[in-house]
């Protein structure tokens, strides 16, 4: 069986896989991104994983980063993950050059709802949007089992639709953004200002008495041991999540809503209050009858999957 | 030249055109909707208004109505127009038994879409979103010349998207729906409410001292004149107006947006404001630079002439 090879370039490290053409992962290697080496440095541990990866039935390289990547000319677009100079990077061609292979490059959140999509917890589903809730909220979009890019590849930037239009200024210059909200970031910083604020909850110990150790993670470990500061941040972040969600439900009535990063871990804890405020009414029953919310099947390795399904349907289209 | 017929229905009116295959208007019919008379009734009234414009060169019949359309089956899914009975009702069918003709059906929303994206404000754009600022806001997606309809249809519900996530409530059952703050209603709404608490505006007078008269174009009106409280709305609804669509614009990564409906007429008035906010923030500037924002230049006929361009397009798919 044919197969790929697949990097996830993140901004704390470079997991490469090669991938069969039925999503089995053959073999995995992983390097250190070291961003603030800079993008030739970056680059050149990105080559020599891939390289690394190499196998005789390997018909193509695929390459998935954070930012806004042109996926006809195979580069980023703008600076990104904080590579300095990783503007204009050309992803693809390096690859290319450095495997002597086919290479494409894909965006971290497109990459991740084509992997669920194609073998992931939205298997099958026509039209899937991601959310990956980590620092910022992500997005991707599949339909009819392609990337939907939008005019000029931005499409999917879900962190960034306004829940809250006079609320919380964000970095980007906008008001009231979903991630401002909904991020993980987002909710760890809400449990640290309570907490800092004298509210009196078991994240504390579960942090070992610092405040600053406070994050998502602790506020659903918390709730899930009754703890009722927790339980509130959690209700909280449920609402918030159903605004944007259901926002993203009655624009673009897609069959599945994937959310995966750090806090979908916590899976049904997160899933369910979430579900509970959509079907109160965040989403119009019309649409919210036909979508299924889940959370993401493939976890860390969506990217890299991603980037080998990119491989394949490329080839495919004689791109290659 | 092989032309269309058209049906735009609406709560109101039943607008009939004949349309050629370049987008020509060769003939026009109207009679008023009645909804209170039932389904039956303004089916029969529409049955009549379309077999009145048939012409030798008449290929199909289409129809755009309110509400959830299955343009496969050809029917409406949801009681809308506050026509009792119209769920269910056979729109294309109807037709196609009334005409002789092949007929087909589609939400007015996505027919105003695609018209404006064949030979209107849009034209030859490749991703663009309309939006009907009227009662409510309602919405069409269009996709390298096709309509984008989700999973199931439902795409476009743009006037209920959050704005406010803990802010009105709407009928829909949500909070915060960007139709209460940016709707042609909402406008005329909130210059009521300031009105009567007291404000010394122009406003009243250009209703003719009646309070319940002044509705939003009352706004634009006295805005032009240099009212201090219709010029304030106007900023607030550019405000609003901005956070919508940037959310669409960052979600959507579209490369035009039309408005349409009777605010837009306002044209500049509410345009310009409204590209300010979107500029000083409320969509990713990346996003922002490849994307206009436009008023609608078919205005009243946008709806029957997508209509019209359905057909041509069913036709030419060989599914008539």
């Amino acid at each position: 069986m044919p197969d790929a090879v697949a990097i996830d370039f993140g901004g704390t490290n470079i997991v490469g896989l090669r991938v069969a053409a039925d999503g089995e992962v053959l073999a995995r290697r992983e390097a250190p991104s070291r961003v603030s080496e800079g993008a030739e440095a970056v680059m050149a541990r990105i080559e020599a994983v891939a390289r690394g990866l190499l196998g005789g039935g390997t018909r193509g390289v695929g390459i998935a980063s954070p930012g806004l990547i042109d996926p006809e000319r195979g580069i980023c677009r703008n600076e990104c993950a904080n590579v300095p100079g990783w503007k204009g990077m050309r992803l693809a061609g390096r690859l290319a050059e450095a495997t002597g292979l086919p290479a494409f490059a894909e965006s971290d959140g497109n990459a991740a709802a084509l992997a669920e999509t194609w073998i992931g917890a939205a298997h099958g589903e026509r039209v899937v949007l991601l959310l990956t809730l980590g620092t910022g909220i992500g997005g991707g979009i599949v339909s009819d089992g392609r990337i939907w890019r939008g005019a000029s590849n931005g499409a999917g930037e879900f962190g960034h639709i306004t829940i809250d239009y006079r609320g919380r200024r964000c970095p980007c210059g906008s008001i009231g953004c979903f991630e401002q909200h909904a991020s993980a970031a987002a909710v760890g910083r809400a449990a640290r200002e309570r907490v800092a604020s004298g509210a009196s909850s078991a994240m504390l110990d579960l942090a070992g008495g610092d405040v600053q150790k406070i994050e998502a993670k602790t506020v659903f470990d918390a709730a899930r041991t009754g703890d009722v500061v927790a339980r509130t941040l959690v209700r909280e972040t449920a609402v918030a999540l159903a605004a944007g969600i259901g926002s993203l439900v009655n624009a673009f009535n897609p069959s599945a809503v994937v959310l995966a990063g750090g806090m979908a871990l916590a899976g049904e804890a997160l899933l369910a209050p979430v579900r509970e405020e959509l079907a109160a009414g965040r989403a119009l029953p019309v649409m919210l009858a036909e979508c299924r919310l889940l959370a993401s099947a493939l976890g860390a390795d969506a990217v890299a999957l991603g980037a080998a399904k990119v491989v394949f349907d490329r080839l495919e289209e004689g791109r290659g």
